[in-house]
């Protein structure tokens, strides 16, 4: 297979050995053409995990029980309902999200330590326990149903955000895959990250650990559809061993498995900002030349976080006050007079001060599917990326409409 | 007098004792019907004077001039240009900031460090020096310019924003008077708030400096349009001693002034969330029973600064979990089955869950000019308001217009 890390077309999450997918329509959420809203991920024997979770100090109850379930660290199975966020109910959603697992747990004839749950939707809205009672033992697990797992944990995403790697560890091929939801949120209150990762790894723990931690740091967390962030928000990842790789125990030699992790978190990440609420296109921004990774990371969050920046893209406005601002107000080190600003690979900015350029080029540029704000600090070597949606008339509308 | 405070009807910056102000249409901002774009205060005396300045770590070298003056702590005039940031543009920038005072100095007869400057406008375009050489000197001081000064600092506000308000200081009648502009960004990178405040008080130079900061973070640091912080935001006060109080050398000594200044403060900041691009309406979020004052107004600002927040109440929507998702999302110590939320005075949350309520009262409520949003966490006695503007398709339809 050569250094290469391959995309498997057609992959979802089943592509890694031995996990199989289930969804059906319980109808938590209104009834549509096509639609699920309950998945199960099951894995065929237990896997080493790690989870990141919203930092918001409301959390779902979902969110609690699967935090307790990752200290044993013997996950085998994780049970998704979209429709209902499970948040906000007060003592009810522990007992519901723990039934939850109790019920999956008699259905799947595992045990109830070894099941993740999490939900996404409306907050302020008990779980209704009779549908998961009656349909969560109906799902049907297969190698074929990735695809019905990844419709059912949407909720107003417009299209399923799917991914599957493999690559090659000293002979052996190791597969990776992901899937994920965003929050285009034209109900109220339906706004979460949902993001989980299987793969037939054999690996450390704390390396899993250690390596969702970062991928997650260049991915998920380098994302803004609107700045708001969810009560719900989980990364969980799943790896079972089942390549039959010699185990890994060390970060150096995780390194092949951190860049296909890299590669299934980002391209989900970008996905999910591709498809914000009101948008269309993508805003990527680059900074480079840091002092810091910190910087660079922290200083494109502030470039695709702003509503400024956001406005200026939609308008197809190759507005460099607005990013200027936005690299400043994130308050990392630089020198002004050193920084320079490119749209697409247009100068825009040099020595921190306009340079011409062909106005109708940048305009051309910022027509395109992918707008690329790029920004060289030039005081040090760090760079990192960040991803956004535009702020559209479309995403007032829809967040703004009367439905409560 | 009393112990009230006295709100001044038509007072300005005029209103304390000492002080004269004036204005000028130089042709830096676009001509229009009255327009302003040049303004001076002047004191008869030298002030001891505070500013408080955007964090921004890409600063207006006007920013940077008048922070330096403040050193020697012998203020005696500010001028203040709209239409043009004098920002992002290289060393030019603090070479024109200083011949700005330059061209003030020999015009009033002061010391060059005794004027402040400060600007507001385009970001990347140098000032035009032309204009300040052959107008400053024109300007003509009178204590009935106060409202001129206060059009003269506009960029796209809709209105001026001026108060005075006076209380008795053991036997001697004390004035302050404040104006600010805020950012309504019609066109692009014109977003600078801006508020500078007189007062005929006498009082020490450190007291007056805590005094501003404690209001400050009361007011101006509690106020969200869109979350963008400009490269010029100033807030500064001018004392000059002309009331004739008994000079105020502690903390203790100076509550009452403290208390003016809160009332200064807290109506501009409003009048700028008030007058927030594409806003009609004021968001007021209140967080009661903190465990810290800090974790009030962190939470307060949060809910302000919330897009969806925003829209919900665009939407006249009593949408409570966004609020509750804007509370967690500040990472303030709370506990959720505590946690009450009002609409107006209207309950819609209890013990952190929905309870019954009218729908179409907080419909009604929602339609008021001012939509006051309290959560009472009830895990403490601390407490603290935050102001905000709607987001409307207005905000996105003039920020996206294509100008540049």
């Amino acid at each position: 297979m050569g250094n290469e890390i391959n995309r498997i077309k057609g992959g979802d999450i089943c592509s890694p050995k031995g996990f199989t997918a289930g969804s059906i329509f319980a109808g938590i959420k209104s009834p549509g053409q096509d639609k699920k809203d309950i998945g199960i991920i099951f894995s065929e024997t237990e896997c080493v995990s790690a989870g990141t979770f919203t930092q918001n100090s409301v959390v779902s109850p979902s969110v609690t029980w699967t935090k307790q379930t990752l200290k044993d660290n013997k996950l085998q199975a994780v049970v998704v309902n979209s429709g209902c966020a499970n948040c906000a109910v007060g003592d009810q959603g522990f007992i519901d999200a723990k039934e939850t697992a109790e019920i999956a747990s008699k259905s799947l004839s595992i045990s109830i330590d070894s099941i993740a749950v999490a939900s996404t939707g409306i907050i302020g809205v008990e779980l209704p326990m009779a549908l998961m009672r009656k349909f969560i033992p109906k799902i049907e697990l297969s190698t074929k149903d990735g695809a019905g797992f990844a419709r059912s944990i949407l909720t107003t995403d417009k299209r399923t955000k799917e991914i599957a790697v493999s690559f090659d560890l000293g002979g052996t091929e190791v597969t990776v895959a992901g899937v994920a939801k965003g929050s285009g949120m034209i109900h109220p209150n339906m706004a979460t990250m949902l993001s989980f990762i299987t793969s037939d790894i054999s690996i450390d723990s704390n390396i899993l650990k250690e390596a969702l931690s970062e991928s997650v740091n260049n991915s998920f967390n380098q994302i803004s559809v609107d700045g708001d962030q969810s009560t719900n928000d989980t990364v969980l990842i799943m790896a079972n061993g089942k390549a039959g790789n010699k185990k890994i125990t060390n970060i150096e030699d995780s390194k092949r498995f951190i860049n296909a992790l890299d590669e299934v978190c980002i391209f989900l990440a970008k996905e999910i900002a591709k498809d914000g609420e009101g948008n269309t296109r993508l805003i990527e921004a680059s900074v480079k030349g840091a002092k810091t990774l910190n910087d660079a990371r922290k200083a494109t969050k502030y470039i695709v976080s702003s509503n400024l920046v956001k406005t200026a893209v939609y308008g197809r406005d190759p507005n460099w006050g607005r990013i200027m601002m936005a690299v400043g107000a994130s308050q990392i080190e630089l020198d002004e007079s050193k920084i320079e600003i490119f749209v697409n690979d247009i100068q825009i900015v040099a020595d921190g001060i306009a340079t011409p350029y062909n106005h109708q080029s940048v305009v051309i540029a910022m027509n395109q599917p992918t707008i690329r704000l790029t920004v060289n600090l030039n005081i040090g070597e760090e760079s990192a990326k960040a991803w956004g949606s535009e702020l559209t008339e479309e995403y007032v509308v829809f967040n703004s409409a009367y439905t409560t």
